[in-house]
């Protein structure tokens, strides 16, 4: 068990937007290449996108996608909320590291890399993946804080760090993923929160919980949401109050590949949570956010809606992990490769619109 | 201008099912992995047809995914019906066979080839490509048949013998696409006749019509659908009437897909439409196809319910080529690496549920 030290200081600096005038050559050269204009739908739209984010027009290939799974325990999960026991969360940490789990496999089908962090399993895991450890397993929030001050600011801070170092790498994408068992009742409390709906509106079965584990599942909410609506107007309060070191690393996360100019594929409701919180830290992150998919629990539709972001899947998916990102991976390198690929009328000898 | 003599007999023989057995067994599988069960939702379900497709449980990894574009003029276009002059079917054979249009890109991101057939363009066309060739331009469904008998039989055939030749080289994975000014018309026509849906439900935009197109679009549908219905009951006829010799290649091709046991990623509209034949000239080929995309011409969406297939992408696409399906591929081949190449609980020391 470590914590990092640091100064404290989270607040980030404004973020920018994706380059504006780049988006505009984007669109225009949408138009000149050899397809009726806006045949290509959503893929048009992905593709000016990343040329507004890379700044570059026509896009580069990516070089570097890079998912980090933040894996973290929470005290909630040892009250009945979770179909599964919270060893889970380490071992599954070994299986990231031998390339077992499903994010390993998509990832490697995607053309990404998988880098793991313990940021707090309640559980020992190997050093190399423990550097930014901030405590073993998160407080229940149903009755107390997930963390102290200086735990959700050195939470927030690894995320940051990661992302520095991941750009600083080379990375050109970034997905965050998340596995710990019990990680979706703070979320759902985080999207209640920041969107003022009730505990049944956005209680969901997780991981596959029974109807009694729902219950209880829904109670916990219920009491949580109570303690984080006094702080709803703080995010990092509320990520101290209602959270967990692994939600407010990944928030920094988001956070800071904003800051740095960075897109983003959004997974889950983990990740939704984390960015509905990111919003609120560092607005107008949202701009260097597209949503990979719409994931089977409630609370994840309304985080998406409250971020305005409209998802590229929809295929039933709920395992977090970053893995339906991974799964829509594809299509942001596509649509990247369109624009920057194809033939323009002119070039190919193609006559246009009669 | 060239026709394939053929016997005339394009009669299918009985379809099989995707392997029973190795379904079942591709479904205890995907309980085994390190997961909950049916945590990556529509995934599981691709990556168990696949296996079961294949006739292998863990699936093997795709080889050879291909896409085949089968080109081909329609007479209506003459009259009003599209954005786009007829002379860009010959000339976006041109494209393809040089890498620059949308689908050459996307199958190259999603590791497929494309091959170009002319099966009916309006123009001289490389012979590499012509040789499948049934006559230039297809008829003007509202007023006289797309084909004649043999014409019709030529096109159906040509289909066949597509798939067994790249069946045969060893492709395990296919993909229809289309080419042809014109082509939603005839599609629309078709849809509407086998799930007696009235013209207006069925008009879409193809490439972007304005308004007065639209309703000649309209108006030509009314007319087509009038003859089509005569020969509802008999799909060789209906092509003969109201498809073409593009569509009636793509029916060919998915019906003989299903026949040599290879699944199939469809397309849009005129996949849709080509499809909805097929199964009528081979019942239970459906099995063997799974819908890449919901595309945005309206008739699609009623094609795919009549097929009763779920689409694995809705992204507002309606350019064809293979586009929307190529779209889709990585999802198919993540699933059946998902399937294949994850850690079982018992590999992997991995608790199950408590």
């Amino acid at each position: 068990m470590t914590a990092n030290s640091v100064d404290g200081d989270v607040t980030f600096p404004a973020v920018e937007a994706p380059d504006e005038e780049v988006r505009r050559q984007a669109v225009a050269r949408h138009e000149r290449l050899t397809k009726p204009a806006g045949s290509l739908g959503r893929l048009e739209e992905l593709g000016i996108w990343v040329a507004a984010c890379q700044g570059a027009c026509p896009p580069r290939p990516f070089t570097r996608p890079r998912v980090v799974v933040f894996a973290g325990d929470h005290g909630i999960a040892a009250h009945g909320v979770s179909a599964y026991p919270s060893e889970v969360t380490g071992q599954m940490v070994a299986n990231f590291l031998t390339g077992g789990a499903a994010v390993n496999v998509l990832a490697s089908a995607a053309g990404a890399t998988v880098r793991v962090v313990d940021i707090s399993v309640n559980a020992d895991t190997p050093e190399r993946v423990a550097g930014f450890k901030v405590r073993r397993g998160s407080g229940s929030i149903d009755r107390e804080d997930a963390l102290t001050d200086a735990e959700v600011r050195a939470a927030i801070t690894a995320g940051r760090r990661i992302v520095d170092e991941e750009v600083d790498g080379g990375a050109d994408l970034l997905v965050a993923g998340d596995m710990g068992i019990g990680n979706t009742t703070p979320s759902s409390v985080l999207i209640a929160t920041l969107t003022g709906a009730e505990p049944v509106a956005v209680v969901g079965r997780g991981t596959g919980v029974d109807d009694n584990g729902w219950m209880r599942k829904t109670a916990a909410i219920r009491d949580a949401l109570r303690r984080a609506r006094k702080v709803s107007g703080d995010p990092v309060a509320l990520l101290r109050t209602a959270g967990g070191a692994d939600i407010a690393a990944i928030a920094g996360f988001l956070a800071q590949a904003a800051v740095r100019r960075t897109p983003v594929v959004l997974d889950g409701v983990v990740a939704g949570a984390a960015a509905a919180v990111a919003e609120e830290m560092a607005p107008g992150a949202r701009r260097w956010w597209v949503a990979g998919h719409r994931s089977a629990e409630p609370a994840h539709a309304m985080a998406l809606d409250h971020l305005r972001l409209e998802p590229l899947l929809d295929l039933g998916m709920r395992l977090g992990e970053g893995s339906g990102a991974v799964a829509a991976l594809p299509l942001v390198v596509m649509a990247a490769r369109v624009l920057a690929e194809m033939a323009t009328f002119d070039d190919a000898g193609v006559s246009g619109p009669a």
